[in-house]
C-alpha cells in the first residue's frame, strides 16, 4: 500500500444496468465503506453510480476517474473527479488505481478492464461477470466480494 | 477510410509465441502486404514481430505503436515507430488505428484489445484466439483472415 | 463544479526544489486546506510533496496523479494515489482535474502543464513561475494564490 | 534510430495559421521529403496540413497522430492515420515519435509540445516560434530547419 493510509478498491461494471445489478453494485459500495476502503470507479452511471451511492450513503469516499473532459460528467455520488480526457484508455487507469478490482457483471468495456487487471496480475473479484479465466476470484455476494478483495490486498501489499 | 489511400489493418497478439503461431502471424502479414494493406501492430516481439516480417518480406509497410519511450524498442521489421510512452493504454491506440483488427491467439493483453475493439464496434477477425463472443469473426487461416478483414472494411467505410 | 462538494485545485511544480520554493509550496498546500479545497498534484517529490505536506498538516486532503505504475510511488503526504501509467501524459490529467492550477516555479514539465492549462482556458495562478503570457494570473504570495484560484473558480463554475 | 531505415521528424504548430506561416510549413514538409525523412504531425489543419502537403507533393510520406477517434479526422495529405483517442495527451506522442521536432510558430498547444520536447531532451528546431529557452535551436528558414534537425539526429542517434 506504499504510504497510503487506506485501501483503494476499484469497482468496474457497465454504464447502464438492471435493478438487480444496481443492487449488487450498491451493496459492494456499502461494504467497501463499512470496511473503510476508498472506492474508485469510472465515475459515470450504472454500476459505477450505484456502487458510489452505496459507499456515500455509508460515509465512504468515492473517486471517479472519468473518460471525458469535464468534472461535471461525474455521477452525483462522486466526491473527487479525475477527468482524464483519454477516453477508453482511462479504463486502464481505473484498474491500476485499485489495489484490487471488483467486477460487477459488465459488457465488453468491463471485459477489457478485467483482461488488463489479469495482465497486470492485479486481484480481480468477480460478481456475475465474465467467466473467462480461473484467475478471476468468484464471490458469492457483495459482502464476500469486499472480504475477498481486502484479503487479497493484505496478502499482496 | 476518410482521405487515406490505403487500408490499415491492426494485427494483435502476444509478445512471445510458439513456432506455429509465429507462422500464422507471418502469413497474416504476408497476405496483408499482398493486398496492399498497411500493417499496424504493437511493434514488439512474438506475433507482432512475425506479422511485421511477413509484411516486410513482401514489400508491405509496417507501423509499430509502442508502449514505451524509445523508437529503438521496435522490432527489426517496423518501418515507422510511434513510441507512445503510455504503456498498456497504447493497446487502445493500436485497436483504434486499424480499420479492422486481426487477433492471432494471444493472452490477457490481446483479450483486452479484442474487448476494446468489440466495444468500439470495430471488426475483429479471430485466428486461434479467445472465443468469448459471436461478434468475433472466425477465420479458417491467415489468407481467410485478411480477406474477411478487407471485406468488413469495404462494407463499413 | 458539477456535483462535487469541494473545490479541487491542482498544484504544479518541479520534482525537486530549493528550500525557499519548498516553503512556498507548503504554504500553498496549507492555505488550500484552510479553505477546505482538495489538493491535486503529480504525487511525486519537490513542489508536489511540500504542497501535499502543507495540506495534510492542516487536515486537507491530497490526491496524487502519478506518471508511473505503482501506488507506492506517491510521496508520504498523499491520501489517494492514481497511478496512471501514462508517463508525461499524466501532466494533462493533473491539469484537467483541477478547477484551477497554481504553478509554483517549475521547469519544462511545469511549463508544459501551464501551456496545456492555458490552451484549455483553465485559470492558471503563477507563483515565481514562467512569465510567458498575460493569461497567467500572478500571485503575490501563497495565500494570495489560493484566494485568486478560488475567486476564478467561483466566477467560472 | 534503432532498426528504422528512415529518419522521423515531427512538425508541430497550430491548427489554423496565416498564409505566410502556411508557406513556411509547406516548405518544411517539402524539405523533409527531399531529404527522405518521414514527416509526423498531429494530422489536423493549419501548420500540420500545409507541412503534410509539402511532403506529399514531393513524394514524402506523412503520418498523422490524431487527438480524436476517427481516421477520417486526418487532413487530405496524411498517408497513415493514428487516431489515439487521448485528446491533448496525443501531443506527447507526436513529440516522442519524432527523432527531432520542428516547431513552426504556434500557440499554447505548440508551447506545450515544445516544453515536453525540451523536458525529454529531444532536439527542438524553432521557426518563428516561442522564444522561451536557449535550448530551442533557431532556424533561419525551412531548409535550414530541416538541415539542423537532421544534423541533431545524426549526432544523437
Amino acid at each position: 500500500m506504499g504510504n497510503l493510509n487506506k485501501i483503494q478498491v476499484s469497482v468496474i461494471g457497465a454504464g447502464t444496468c438492471s435493478d438487480d445489478i444496481a443492487s449488487l453494485a450498491y451493496e459492494v459500495g456499502r461494504h467497501l465503506a463499512l470496511n473503510d476502503c476508498i472506492l474508485l470507479c469510472g465515475g459515470l452511471g450504472g454500476v459505477m453510480e450505484h456502487a458510489a451511492k452505496g459507499a456515500r450513503d455509508n460515509n465512504g469516499q468515492t473517486i471517479g476517474i472519468l473518460p471525458g473532459f469535464d468534472i461535471s460528467d461525474a455521477n452525483p455520488y462522486i466526491d473527487i473527479a479525475v477527468p482524464t480526457g483519454i477516453s477508453h484508455a482511462r479504463n486502464i487507469v481505473v484498474v491500476r488505481s485499485g489495489m484490487a478490482c471488483i467486477a460487477v457483471e459488465g459488457s465488453y468495456g468491463t471485459l477489457s478492464e478485467i483482461a488488463i487487471a489479469l495482465e497486470l496480475k492485479k486481484p480481480v473479484i468477480g460478481l456475475n461477470t465474465w467467466d473467462i479465466s480461473p484467475d478471476i476470484i468468484k464471490a458469492a455476494n457483495p459482502e464476500d466480494a469486499v472480504k475477498k478483495a481486502i484479503e487479497q490486498i493484505k496478502n499482496r501489499f
